[in-house]
């Protein structure tokens, strides 16, 4: 194995899954795990399932055991990586899971964060649509630092990109309106994340454009479509431990044909591994896409209403989080796209 | 008690939540039971929950068995009430929780059901806001024969008549994705509801404006409106047994201010015993609502999206089916309309 | 309404069941809410399922608070009921869902919670068999103090207390495994109460007979037996909010057939109002009972393995909690034990 | 890869475990997949989960599909293996994953199966502890016919043999109660299976000795003990997808400490890949091993009741059947016993 990597905030789930996923892959060695409130304990005290890590033990977050590897990823609490980085040394692959370095413009920043603002980097969501007819991947070759993508704006944003970049949707009266699993929120001990209060129930939360996300919608969105683009998206939170299913919807652009429309989809997808489009009349589960670094989306127009309705389903932890740094980091350091990731969902 | 009452198609969800309810019924007495395949059976073994009915064994439903008795409850799987109750007297208050009798546009039936169609009862939503500073409520009165709304309908019928009716939203480019238990869909035995299937995992269907509820939305939406409307609706399926929770938006109005957003959802609502509207950031979770008649509503302006959120959460079995039927059929006897009906959900 | 009510401990998952069901007593008016964390919140912030209280606010518990009514009931954490109690009237009927008050061995409360001991109350599972024919029904006529059972104890003792009072079990090696939702823990902010950790997952714990309910099985068990006996108790924690599916085994005694067993428990049930013996064959889900003060028991005789298998559902925060604490109120004020307890369950 | 590979009843959920696993195998290459109702279909629309499968169509399960295998794994319903065996070519390697080869005793097939008994095969549980010192996994190398255990009987197999060929606890008064998830039923279309009756319930099945996997587990039991065993077994149906807790307990022998005790466990898995006895005071949870060949068990003495209590958790689809399918065939072949499967769990 080629690369040395520490994961800092293994603690948590996002933390819990980089490690999952690592230990699959070929060419990265985890050599250090560290965690604040657990530091300290095994590794496996905290991750029981984590069986193949039992000689790993928790270290505190710190420069000194960050330092000295060839790949970080960070987990940590938003506003926590920024600092942490500039001790880290420049050649170092740094990919950050949380939200410091994602957005571009500091205002958006300060409104639906606060505190100091790092800046933004290369943006790990290679299959993003931008101009000139490139993907976002075009920009992660060689760099070393990367901010990894919140998991609901990656799912809208592979859901909506192809047609506001082909034209064929307006790109005003976007909504996206997700069913996302409590994971998505981490290990928070809040009221409103007790099993008792999410089993048997749903609820949405961010109501009205006020979830952090909302930016970075806009942002990627806006990107693909060349123009500014105004989306309305709510998440609800349903009894599933993990995963999303994002109905995103458009407006029809005028004089736009069905077959126009898939054409988009499919073309923009057509040679990436871990993006589908299917057939039509086919629409993903949550199921499908279990553990794996695998987004599906399907696709349909309500001539009735002059929509088009797209339906991606993908693993908040896995293509939402963790699989998208190492699909990211493996494009960095030129390494095959694929290496060490899951595209088979475990189901049922 | 002062009305006999049957229940035909007493053997599914539907069937089992109106007799949980009409147990706890001052008025309505429950004297006879009819289902197809469980006919024989003694009640309780069908439905183990309802031990207040330990008499009642399930007659075939014929006429035989449903006429006599001054109300009769139809629970029966859509396309069979129209023959059945044309053998009733027409004295007898029929109230239909299938889709028989719900549109209006024979052109709607025959596109998204089919067969035989047998014409429109008074639609038993009774806060539904028609023309005329108007509710449905006033077409109830006295009625013989009632079309209970579908659930999915109901839900976002609640969630977006008061903007529509007052203005403050525009009729097109509206949107509702809705997560659904899967009680909705009945005791039916497809794959896709076995809950290896469904556990762990979410699903749309009807996707595209292809789902039956669609014309009865537009139906009601447009009665609220007072001119033609465009909806997108998708239902999603998630891991809760019942319960709906709705996200429908819209498109603000020119000049409007929030402020006049919120009024309108509040006064349409203020003097409704079952339907409620939350304080400026609260939302409803489903669990608030599970085993009561109540629909909640929450409501946000996203001014940046320009759009109107409404979040609505209701039990389908009980607002969305069996406790409207009684809604109904209280108002139709000129009986108080809360009677029998709770108002309190169990949660957790 | 004759009885004037405060609930004390409002906020939590028991506090809120009693009021959901005082909501339908004929009898009881509650008054008075309080909490600690939570006072000078509207109840309806807490419990937004709980409508119908739209007018009460949460005060402090305090004995000014709490003083002045005909009932109160304890819904506190374990250790504060005794200290409160005492600063009460000795005529006001004071009914504990907490454990301060059900255990009579000394020695037991402090092994097992610690901290000051007051003694124990009268017990409030009127269908325990204990000595002389009677049941436990017979000592709560006119008391004003009553200790409510700890759930997983009742469903335990309803299913095992009949073989052990008629001799036709053993009274060792008895075991019991209850699968149980996360409500029973209340709404403490623990990890593994999470959403994310329970659902899709299963887990035991107090695993040994470490779980403090295990003196007051033993304790009720014995009553019954006539002497001391041993079980083995286990609760796994599942994916569901409310409810107990208990799993309790014992050694047939020599010489008893299966119909020998099969009298035992359906003579000690034969007419009580809320547990009731299934039919030959027949077992009991715990949405049977889901909201409701029933007990179900389902009943065989393994012949190859020489035990008695019997299955207990019952709803944790009802005949667990809530609903005990009022039909044990029922009793103890001369009214029909009957009063405001729900018998249907809310299924599915 | 060296191994050609044909699964039939491949759209069950076994078969569909199976092939998740097997893409990740580096010496197994699956040419042929069969099934009958779903046979033209391609793979990936049964099983949307599996995208690496895109090229595979599903074939009829016939003899001339399977012929010309290196191995066949066989994910039929019981009753099917035997007779599509004796087709085959007797040096292919068969791994039966049906119940059809488990029993050695032609009465216990007949009393809880029926139908012609076709004989037992080497049995694919390498860990289970046999007479001499010995385990199963001796009886493998080199065998050409192979039947995976059933997924409860793995469970309980593995949680109590270890004492029972110690002697620290006693073969009598067995008791297991299990919570599983529906996947271990498959995908049939009863009523009791779909979502509604299972999200928010649990419910008991085979009570009193009548479950199909009962003599599978005396017949394993009594093989470590090495005298004939009593137990009871009762399986709880709880709202997860997949994975099973068995709560196995037993009477502790004389004179046994719980230092004994432990060490039994321990000595009896200290080598094992797959199979870990945790710290005294942890106990494992079905999301450790959701997804991976993995069982963790838990362990404590109750010194009150007299008896030892042991907490298995396995993913009945893999360790309890598509993984314990590809370790035995992995053994018999000579490979490494953990190619191809995976140790990590899939959490939360």
């Amino acid at each position: 194995m080629s690369y040395s990597v520490a994961v800092a905030g293994a603690s948590g789930y996002a933390g819990g899954e980089l490690l999952r996923l690592l230990a699959g892959h070929a060419e990265f060695d985890v050599r250090t795990v560290t965690a604040n409130n657990n530091a300290g304990q095994p590794l496996v005290a905290v991750h029981p399932h984590l069986r193949s890590y039992a000689d790993l033990t928790l270290s505190p977050t710190t420069t000194e055991a960050l330092a000295g590897h060839d790949i970080v990823f960070l987990a940590l609490p938003h506003g926590k990586s920024g600092a942490i980085t500039e001790t880290l040394d420049a050649d170092t692959l740094v990919v950050d899971c949380g939200a410091d370095h994602r957005l571009t413009d500091e205002a958006d920043w300060a409104k639906f964060y606060g505190g100091e603002f790092y800046g933004a980097w290369p943006y790990g969501l290679p299959e993003l649509l931008i101009e000139n007819h490139e993907k976002q991947r075009s920009r992660l070759a060689g760099v070393k630092r990367i901010a990894v993508p919140g998991c609901n704006v990656t799912a809208i944003s592979l859901g909506l990109a192809p047609g506001l970049r082909a034209g064929v949707i307006q790109p005003v009266d976007l909504v996206a309106v997700l069913a996302v699993g409590p994971s998505g929120a981490g290990k928070a001990l809040r009221t409103n994340l007790l099993a008792s209060e999410i089993l048997g129930s749903a609820s949405a939360y961010g109501v009205g454009g006020t979830h952090r996300h909302n930016p970075e919608i806009v942002q990627n969105l806006s990107a693909s479509a060349g123009e500014l683009v105004s989306v309305s998206f709510t998440p609800v939170l349903v009894p599933m431990a993990r995963g999303i299913l994002a109905t995103s919807t458009a407006r029809l652009a005028a004089g736009v044909t069905a077959h126009d429309v898939r054409s988009a989809w499919v073309d923009a997808y057509a040679d990436e591994p871990f993006v589908q489009v299917l057939l039509e009349g086919s629409f993903p589960s949550v199921s499908d896409v279990t553990g794996a670094n695998t987004a599906l989306i399907g696709l349909a127009v309500d001539e009735a209403a002059g929509r088009v309705v797209t339906i991606t389903a993908l693993d908040n932890l896995v293509k939402g989080t963790a699989g998208a740094a190492i699909q990211s980091a493996n494009i960095a350091l030129g390494l095959p796209e694929t290496l060490g990731l899951p595209v088979n969902g475990v189901a049922p």
